[in-house]
């Protein structure tokens, strides 16, 4: 069978309602030298394994692991990587990147669209629109204004160069504010600095992954520290924000509004109060979605497929987990 | 009475709702070395206007202006100027300025987020929010596309500004090609260029004013010329698209989607068809308005009443029609 089985194996999990079979023929027509070939089915899954030196998807499980003889790279389709099974990767010396970076573009197009949203009150103009009514309102202007971001990672620093033309201030937050980063000014999670960029911030984007540090990063003592003028972007993950607070925030008239792609819970259920709020804008975490993820996925793997190809050290492939 | 009246008279038009009063206390507290008042009633206009020296508003009629004995400046607080009566001005020896360049921030912030909610289709969030209905959705990307803006004065060269940092290849139109721009390519109205240029383009922005070479500038033909998956805005004048074409090029898919901050006619009348697409965002020609309006425009017509204290000619002053 050796023959006639692919050195690159795509997985059938879909991602972001794109079918992986996009992805494999993408894949495919970059590596002309290799045999990328998509598993259809899980028995195709473990035979098409046994002699793959590349496996690409989402996840992988322990059992179907079992049937690979030559896997030398995993190649993970989603930015994140703690559902991977990673001691056993480890201990089978095969290595594992992931899809970081990716989605990056957009969802920074995404978080400046939130703002801009807000800060040219466009949700307004569609209410509106839908009672088909000519009526002039007041927006406001983010010329001047403050944007902080939480987490300076490829999104955060993908969001900060698209608001490069705005003529804002940018206050950076991130684990290790010695590297410093493309904002005005970068600062620690330590309370108070945490607290005093709030203090300064009309717009606060959270762009940072869930974390000992970042889980309830925003709660009550947060909301009353942000100026009432001040709106709050979630493009994280849920957990970062402790909903019952933001709730309340709203409520009370604390904080001027939020955009929140990820919410917790999620999905979000039909019943929450959150989808009630004139100021607030929900999206069903579709914000890492783009129509180019599946080429630039690409890009990486093919790179690190013939990288492989070349060298003996994994140490040198891109977007290494 | 001539010690008892202001050398700069602020008329009482409201502009964008915001109130002339609040225009005449930020100008008076540039100005502490002038008298500047309000005329609250129509014979305190004409009280007023007798020894002044400067007189701002949006417009200014023929019989007001007799009663004018000292008159050296109109400050106008309008972008445009074309229903001042400048003949008589002229022959009164009264020069004009205008507000041109103040509003370009707002409204450019406006123009990108109208292009962010495209790209990222915001509004089918919002749909799908307004159902409480959490359902991924697929969106678009806006790096990589090219814009055209048409109009290169203070409005389009603040778009392309606020692009800088997304990644696009952007095209401008404009009378004066040999000016060169902030954009990529530069090209004149010559119907060949326009339509080369339309023919490539997948967001294009009008922020030209309206005058006989922009007049129908998109009409059946244009719209033809455009990509499906173009996206107009108009920020300029209603009547540089017409709106029948544009109808037609939405009803029958030949465009992917339009924003119109000004339409024609306009107001929109409420059963007109425009209102009620799905892929076209209207807004009541508010993109102008700015809370920082009246600090941008005390701040233009404080700098020209200084300097025409100490000069005798008017051709130094900022912004002069």
């Amino acid at each position: 069978m050796s023959n006639d089985t692919p050195d690159v194996l795509v997985l059938r999990s879909d991602t972001h309602g794109l079918p992986a079979r996009e992805y494999a023929d993408i894949l495919d027509a970059q590596l002309p030298d290799h045999d990328v070939r998509l598993a259809r089915t899980p028995a195709k899954e473990r035979e098409f394994i046994e002699h793959a030196t590349v496996v690409s998807g989402v996840d992988i499980d322990e059992s179907l692991l079992e049937h690979a003889e030559d896997l030398r790279l995993f190649a993970g389709v989603a930015a994140g990587y703690n559902h991977l099974p990673l001691d056993t990767l480890r201990e089978m010396d095969v290595a594992v990147t992931n899809a970081s970076g990716i989605h990056a573009p957009n969802i920074a197009e995404q978080v400046v669209g939130y703002v801009l949203a807000f800060s040219r009150r466009l949700q307004t103009g569609l209410r509106q629109q839908h009672r088909h009514e000519w009526r002039h309102y007041q927006g406001d202007e983010l010329m001047g204004s403050t944007v902080t971001v939480v987490g300076l990672g490829a999104i955060g620093t993908a969001v900060v160069e698209r608001l490069s033309g705005f003529d804002v201030k940018t206050i950076g937050i991130r684990y290790t504010p010695e590297k410093g980063g493309p904002t005005d000014e970068v600062v620690g999670f330590d309370r108070e600095d945490v607290h005093d960029a709030l203090a300064r911030t009309e717009y606060l984007i959270i762009a940072a992954p869930l974390t000992e540090t970042t889980r309830e990063l925003l709660s009550s003592d947060e909301f009353e520290t942000l100026p009432p003028n001040a709106t709050v972007i979630n493009v994280g993950r849920g957990k970062i924000i402790d909903t019952d607070a933001l709730v309340t925030a709203i409520q009370t008239n604390q904080i001027n509004g939020a955009a929140l792609d990820v919410t917790d819970p999620e999905p979000l259920p039909a019943d929450h109060p959150l989808w009630r709020f004139e100021n607030v804008i929900i999206t069903p975490h579709n914000a890492g979605h783009s129509p180019k993820h599946w080429n630039r996925l690409a890009d990486i793997v093919a790179d690190n497929v013939t990288e492989l190809s070349a060298t003996d050290d994994t140490g040198s492939l891109v977007n290494l987990v």
